[in-house]
């Protein structure tokens, strides 16, 4: 099996770390944070997923929640595979607030303009959740 | 614990079947087949779900899951748990097709008429979804 990153995922997110074949990534928009866990593999359902990558997106969606709820940012995680524009399988770990553009809708299709990163909080990020995870 | 289930989940939903302490229910808008899964908690998040409830939760996901995807009437499974307007924990587990009102959008806040049920319909997914998990 050969795996390319869907373009749209390259596009949109930015690569901060892999547990086994699985890439955790950071969605660009900084309205909400958004991280994104793409297993290597060319299923498109939960379903179809091998046991092991279902074990290892299990235990890193429950990581990324931990992470959101000890940062006592966030009012509400959203999770979702949801794939009707990007077909290649991602999940969506969603750190939500009261006060974040969206709230209280879904941040897909949403039309709230757009916030960057800087590049040092992307590595500030990256940097806190590899001191999370290493915990 | 005494668990009541939220009004608007009982206002938008119809009681199908349950599985341990977990309720399978559907949501009366027939322009998607699309199932809520209630555990009889009060947490709010996944990761604060009992061990059991998580377990049942997970099965149950993957049962709809195949259910939805013997059928071949659909071209993806969205899968989310997100909360932001009805706290009460609730999974939801959507049979989404090219040809639904919402594709390829997701379903939560999207402003389509809705389309309702017959009882006859109703009941036929119930037979279907029971002859299915009875396997």
């Amino acid at each position: 099996m050969t795996f390319e990153l869907d373009q749209r995922l390259a596009n949109d997110t930015i690569f901060l770390d892999r547990v086994g074949d699985v890439q955790i990534r950071i969605h660009k928009n900084a309205n909400v944070l958004w991280f994104i866990l793409v297993p290597e593999t060319n299923e498109i359902e939960w379903i179809d997923l091998s046991q092991e990558h279902q074990d290892n997106l299990q235990l890193m969606i429950d990581q990324l929640s931990l992470f959101l709820k000890q940062t006592n940012s966030f009012d509400k995680i959203n999770l979702a595979t949801i794939g009707n524009v990007v077909n290649q399988f991602h999940y969506h770990v969603i750190g939500r607030s009261q006060s974040d553009p969206y709230w209280p809708g879904v941040v897909w299709g949403a039309d709230a303009p757009l916030k960057n990163y800087s590049e040092a909080e992307v590595d500030k990020v990256k940097y806190e959740l590899a001191l999370f995870l290493a915990k």
